[in-house]
């Protein structure tokens, strides 16, 4: 059932029935409700994966009950005690107030009143966090942050034991802990609260969420406006490197929820970030579908919110972790709590999709609430179904028209191609336009390097992002995609690379053996057209389906330009002939050069280049259309690394100098196996007898690869026309090629 | 019941109901019998991992019957086609012959046949390999070693259809192809045939075994004897660099199984190539049990075969993965098939021990044989007990008095130590006298680098062994235990090497919380005695297990030592400075030191020397007591190695120079976790506030721990006399210790 009849039947209800939950002074009403609760305690012991989830958060905060409540005055970073301790705390506590309500055992509420009043006790007089660091230092944690995620948690807690506490007891902490809490983390810290940005997110959804509780309108008001009047300047920069105000710019939740994502569902700032604002969004937006669905939040721009859902994940490898566009850290998956939240909320509250169900089976975890139960008792009643991710692309920006991310899938996620074609992505982007890294199911095949930071690692840089964050995991050498010059793109200024986002050309994944994403950048390079086509293709001939890359620059001037490719895993073989140095230098000296050290030089020794390595069991080879005047280079992260903060791990650079337009092809092809315990070497060889750009101007370049049998295959792209109905006709050697729409293949 | 008493009964059964499969002319009788085939095909249906294994065995045999047969002119090395072709050739045909007996269908017998006789036509006028790189090289391989291999599958294959063939058939077989292959790989190659290698093992047995199918007497006792006059010289040496021809030396099967295993089931040359040798020498000992049992090859040596089972499975990580001690390939496993014919084998033919039915269950796949079908019903039937590893310690040497193996364990291997203090290992020995590694489970902590070789990957080096083998990979730096100026051990003499072993001083398992291990070793350098002590604590004041390394050495000179510490995954934090090279070098030039780069460089800042680091979210504190004019080196393989065949990984090396007796004390701690899904860093410290070296003299050394709780627990070794019932008195500063055997811990 769409949302809105959903809204529409469940107001009709309450006009007839008048349930009394809804009574503004009646609690649980924020996400967990009156009639949620009556729900669940008639299913318990009926729905397995919602029994064994209680079962498990029982424990949990069983073991804490006993171990006591310790509230310790701040002083560390993440990743020391104090920070570590805060964070369990209000964890423990919105899930102690769960617990209340639907074991009805008054211990869980004493423990949540205490540990509020313990907070209450010591917010009084607590001075700003001793680390200063953050643009915006919040008072238990370092930053703002982290104290509106204190609050958004401890605002469900409070809103579950709310009929517990006396009247006396809740104007106590509404009067020294709540409201002054609300207002630090807004009034007194705009900067935080009124931008664009994850963070805002957190605070506005904080201070709704507490607002939703108290039944305060003015604070419910200030987190889906924001500050009207800030008194900031435009302009300002946090810690992070992002711009705190700009100019004409929107503020509040409301605002949050149009800017940063696109129709598609696309968050600026990556999945890692999506992700991570996930939770506030549909935590607070929940809240408001309980309290005033009047004013449709949940469905806000055509229920971007629940696309936002499918959109995160579609953005995972086989294995459900995230790619690590812009600063995303390697590893965090679909098996994180909010996901949790997102998938039993979009299931819920939207179409009951049951692919999520088969989400839900392998997080094997539910929430504890309505929408938790709906989908334990989906599963239960067989009705998952797998979660199929195919091709999808999904735009960037506002109105969908600030570039995007495309990922190509062929088979059950045997080849995936992850292409961004995107804007710069807040403060949290990454230099790296046109970039792309390659997975075969849940391995990665060429990386994105990701973040350089050990999140909640105390001993790295307090577990915040590190110096090499700036130096090497944004620059664009870092990425798979053209430098030229050995600059970054934009020369690395935030302020033009927020400007610009590369154009769409052409996305076609309607014939799943050749699926095509096609997209143009002018403006990292001012002069320079870089145009690449990624073209995923299954062949008969081919034991795998396999990637071609087709790199087309046009530009004003000569250029030196460097193509890496940052493969994972152990050289098996090459066809060119390389010096190896014994002594190891830098590349080079600045925009990221100076991590990468040389490990080999060398030149093609005929018209194709190979490149061969193993890793975890299979077999890869890049065949690239090189010049015998091209430079091919074997670097190694971790020079100008004194804290071993960089991977030691490895790429093969296609270096051409000094040349203006030029064109890169380049297969990845992914064969064979290797077994450690059989020991069989299986088609270790790539099958590509040879690579040849076999037309390349203004309008058209074609690309032909011929198998080891000898087989053929031709494509071309239309490089000026991508419309579908386009009719073209191209004369290679003796044949006259005729096709319709933006590429030809056969 | 015993291995002798079961035989016995045997025996009279024979007498009594005189079964006519023992008849010399009944066949199958070699590995599969006629009354084992008559149990399986009543049982057929009824037990379903054997039902399993057969339909997985039929499925690849009949999709290879539907390829066709193929025996290509032999041409590559491993790695290439020809060699994978006759590889899969004797694999299939051997299970195609059992499918015949056991479905009774003639289409296998057809397939073996054709098969055979497609070799016969081939192999009359076969010339040797075509690539000569093997001090005996073969005729359908590369070397006779995959020639024996053939033989010893066709032999099994031969034996199921040999009541299918014809008699003027099997004349023509015996007559053109498996005698003249039988002599080829013995009389033609005695260099090959009649040494103590695992080579020689795999001839014995093709020899043997195609002389008790074809009862061919001179053939069973030149597998049994060797060849009694083989006119080769003492020495030589084979292209692994291992002698040919010692001085007195025994030959054949007998020989083979009395020489190279420890009388606890150890095998000298490591676990890598015990499972590799265990296939012939398990499957012939059964023919010959099958065929003739009164010779007691099974029971050879007190049932040493089945203890090398128990041996090989004790010497697996928590994932079943073999110890890559001296030439092991990383990632060998319990899962290969000749583990699986192990663990059968030993479960029918010993004591039907419960625990190896577990073993069985995780491999998920039995032998279609009797062996087979008695493991696969006692796990129907729930007989299976958990496989439990526990320490142990496994002498070395023909006569289990050239040094062993130890093995610690705390947990359900939880922390496991593997401390080598062992003989020379033949030709596949490293020089690694008291080298350790270190495993959480099935992760590497401190590793042990294993073999250089990609085996079976014919583009790396033919998939043989490649220089960095000899040059690094057995070299002493790449080890973690003491190098002297920079020598290996014996200089890397192998002749020197081979006459040597290190001398067990204690070992103690008696207590889990306080595990010890202690040898000396007196020749790799001589004139200096190496006396290392691992002890493997668990402290109530920790929450982990840790190890506690002392390496004391006692010389004539003045010396330069290296140790090195091969820790994976990140650096995380130290508590020394150091200078880091933004150029790196090669750390020396030779003796595996041209390998490492010198990542780093500095000197301890207090008398303990700190380092943690993370791998597979975990973390890890190596804590040293150093001295402020030690050096410490962070270094990383992979310097002169042009064709990447050597991992980039790190060391952490503390370099003492100028010192004559000396001793290093050092704790490695696992501590705490990491997970990148919910970012939380728990226990990311080590919890060692001091290590002190307090007392050390000739007579007793002694290691105080201090937590961060100021827990003191002190551990003490009498260094001279390890007696259990020897007391001993120490004062330190102003107390004194009293206690009874070679150590005190408290």
């Amino acid at each position: 059932m769409p949302i809105k009849m959903m809204k529409s039947l469940l107001l009709m209800m309450l006009v007839f029935i008048n349930i009394p939950s809804l009574s503004a002074k009646e609690h649980p009403n924020l996400i967990l409700t009156q009639e949620g609760v009556e729900q669940i305690r008639k299913n318990l012991g009926k729905v397995p994966l919602f029994d064994a989830s209680l079962a498990k958060v029982k424990a949990i905060v069983d073991a804490e009950i006993a171990d006591g409540i310790d509230t310790p005055i701040p002083k560390d970073f993440s990743g020391g005690y104090t920070h570590y301790r805060h964070k369990q705390n209000f964890i423990i506590a919105q899930q102690a107030g769960v617990l209340y309500q639907i074991l009805q055992d008054d211990k869980y509420a004493v423990y949540v009143r205490d540990m509020l009043f313990q907070y209450e006790a010591m917010y009084k007089n607590l001075p700003i966090h001793p680390m200063v660091r953050s643009y915006a230092p919040g008072k238990l944690f370092w930053q703002c942050l982290n104290d509106s995620n204190w609050l958004v948690y401890m605002s469900q807690a409070y809103d579950t034991v709310y009929n517990f506490l006396s009247a006396q007891e809740r104007s106590t902490l509404e009067n020294n802990l709540f409201r002054p809490f609300a207002d630090y983390i807004s009034l007194a810290n705009p900067a935080f609260y009124n931008r664009i940005h994850n963070h805002s997110t957190w605070g506005n959804a904080a201070v709704g969420m507490i607002g939703l509780v108290m039944d305060d309108e003015e604070l419910i008001q200030r987190a889906l406006r924001g500050i009207v009047d800030d008194g900031l300047e435009v302009g300002g920069i946090d810690n992070d490197g992002g711009t705190i105000k700009v100019e004409g710019q929107k503020r509040g939740f409301l605002a949050n929820l149009q800017e940063p994502f696109s129709p598609d569902g696309y968050y600026t700032e990556g999945p890692y970030y999506q992700r991570y604002a996930m939770y506030p969004f549909l935590i607070f937006a929940l809240g408001m579908e309980n309290a005033k669905p009047e004013l449709g939040v949940m469905q806000h721009k055509d229920n971007v919110l629940l696309k936002g859902v499918n959109a995160l994940l579609n953005l995972t490898d086989a294995d459900g972790e995230f790619f690590p566009l812009n600063d995303g850290q390697k590893g965090m998956s679909y098996f994180t709590p909010s996901l949790v939240t997102a998938v039993n909320v979009a299931y819920h509250y939207g179409d009951q999709n049951p692919q999520l169900l088969s989400i839900a089976q392998t997080q094997n975890e539910v929430l504890l609430d309505q929408a938790g139960l709906a989908v334990a008792m989906g599963i239960r009643d067989n009705k998952a179904l797998p979660f199929a991710k195919t091709s999808v692309n999904l735009t960037d920006g506002a109105n969908g028209d600030e570039g995007g991310v495309a990922v190509l899938r062929y088979g059950n996620e045997e080849l995936t191609n992850v292409f961004k074609y995107a804007a710069q992505g807040l403060s949290h982007g990454h230099y790296d336009k046109l970039s792309f890294s390659l997975y075969a199911k849940g391995a990665e095949v060429l990386q994105d390097y990701g973040l350089s930071r050990f999140v909640n690692i105390g001993q790295k840089g307090g577990g915040n992002y590190l110096k090499e964050n700036t130096t090497w995991a944004k620059t664009t050498i870092a990425h798979n995609t053209l430098s030229l010059n050995q600059e970054m793109h934009f020369k690395g200024q935030y302020a033009v690379g927020s400007q610009h986002h590369s154009e769409l050309y052409v996305y076609d994944d309607s014939r799943p053996e050749v699926q095509v994403v096609s997209a143009t950048e002018t403006n990292a390079y001012p002069g320079t057209k870089m145009h690449r086509t990624m073209v995923m293709i299954k062949d008969e001939n081919f034991t795998k389906p396999f990637l071609l890359d087709i790199m087309k620059v046009a530009t004003n001037a000569k250029q030196d330009y460097d193509l890496p490719y940052y493969f994972l895993g152990q050289v098996i073989s090459t066809n060119f002939e390389y010096a190896s140095q014994s002594t190891l230098v830098p590349l080079g000296k600045k925009n990221g050069y100076q991590h990468l050290y040389l490990e080999g030089q060398g030149q093609p020794s005929i018209d194709n280049t190979k490149l061969s390595w193993l890793n975890e069991g299979k077999f890869y080879t890049l065949t690239s259309a090189t010049n015998t005047t091209d430079e091919l280079l074997f670097t190694r992260m971790g020079a100008n690394d004194p804290e071993f903060n960089i991977r030691r791990e490895a790429a093969l650079i296609i270096r051409r100098n000094d040349t203006q337009d030029t064109t890169f092809a380049t297969v990845i092809e992914p064969h064979g196996s290797y077994s450690p315990v059989t020991e069989a070497s299986l088609d270790s060889s790539s099958n590509i007898a040879n690579l040849a750009v076999v037309h390349d101007d203004e309008q058209y370049t074609a690309i032909q690869i011929t198998d080891l049998s000898g087989n053929v295959q031709l494509f071309i792209l239309a490089n000026l026309d991508a419309k579908a109905s386009t009719t073209h006709r191209l004369k290679i050697a003796d044949t006259t090629y005729d096709w319709t729409g933006a590429f030809y293949y056969h």
